[in-house]
């Protein structure tokens, strides 16, 4: 790959992390913009102008000036990364079953656990509003129940799909190593804590800020 | 494609029909079994034991007796379907582009579009819990700026992804031209309006249940 690669990204977000986690894996070198989505950085002119209109990130800048374009979602950004390589397994059934993991983080894991984690550490219990904290033991139910399916497919294989890791196991990873900061304890899913230590003795793996 | 391919759904759910259209357009053979997720079918022992353990639909079963396989995750399912047409853009770009819109669906679109469908029409309004009462105001402002993003995008081509259909767009029209349903008025976006037309006038269109 020729082109420079520029991760737009908030350090603090664990959706940019998994865009990185996945070029450490890969060796890629990958230059960053550091944002702080808290201050509405992300919503400045300039920002929505030359990156992205819709002032959400990540955002993966592949090459740059006049010829620069710009990938939006951190899956569609891992999935570029990873294209061609051992992370998207070739054939087709385990290919579809990898993305079945990532839109099962997406729908299913992302909006509870990592949401949850959001809520209770960067804007604070007491300043949730109604509406939120209403939401606070459905979102404790559906995290817990994420967990629990991660650990009972990670009972009987190494990995999410089977002996090798893949991008399934990349973007899970991230909100799930966290999830007690969310409120959700890691205590009941032994077979999660052993992959989430797997993944962190990876040749190449690169921590959370 | 010799294994044949066994579609366990729900009629009335978009996420199943997803792969219907999908199969539909491919003209690739597809059988189905329905259940009714309202009557608890997808919960009953011998779905839960013959089909999948987490008792949800739709799951695509390929082949049959001893070797079949099951794929859950409408997704995943589509994407095993369109595996090496022309649904699914080869260039690494265009690839990535394709799912950040399958991405933006399951996680921007379908969580307000379709839930405030399943609320206003299966579950009725009169019915709703306090917590789900409390989310309409979020998802009705969620579900327009999603709309919204999807009338501009398609202001600018054809199809979501260039000039040509790809999978981006049959998996975002199933809840898109029902949203209405949910109380979310198509009028104010003209471009999409006309994409659904569009859409249903292609070769091998079939509609939703």
């Amino acid at each position: 790959m020729s082109k420079p690669l520029i991760l737009h990204e908030d350090p603090c977000s664990g959706n940019c992390y998994k865009i990185r986690l996945t070029a450490a894996l890969l060796g890629l070198p990958l230059e960053t913009r550091q944002y702080d989505i808290l201050k509405g950085e992300t919503r400045a002119p300039t920002f929505l102008h030359d990156v992205t209109a819709n002032g959400r990130i990540p955002v993966l800048q592949i090459g740059e000036g006049e010829n620069a374009q710009f990938l939006p979602e951190s899956y569609a950004a891992c999935w570029y990364l990873a294209s061609g390589s051992r992370l998207i397994p070739e054939d087709r059934l385990a290919q579809a079953d990898t993305l079945r993991w990532m839109f099962f983080e997406q729908y299913n894991h992302e909006p509870n656990v990592a949401t949850l984690r959001f809520w209770m550490t960067f804007v604070g219990e007491a300043n949730l509003s109604e509406e939120q904290r209403a939401q606070v033991p459905g979102k404790r139910a559906n995290g817990e129940a994420a967990l629990a399916l991660l650990d009972q497919q990670l009972a009987t294989a190494a990995f999410l799909c089977g002996d090798a890791v893949t991008l399934a196991d990349l973007v899970l990873f991230p909100y799930s190593h966290v999830a007690d900061q969310g409120g959700l304890s890691l205590e009941p899913f032994a077979h999660l804590r052993r992959w989430i230590a797997d993944i962190e003795a990876l040749d190449g793996f690169a921590p959370m800020a």
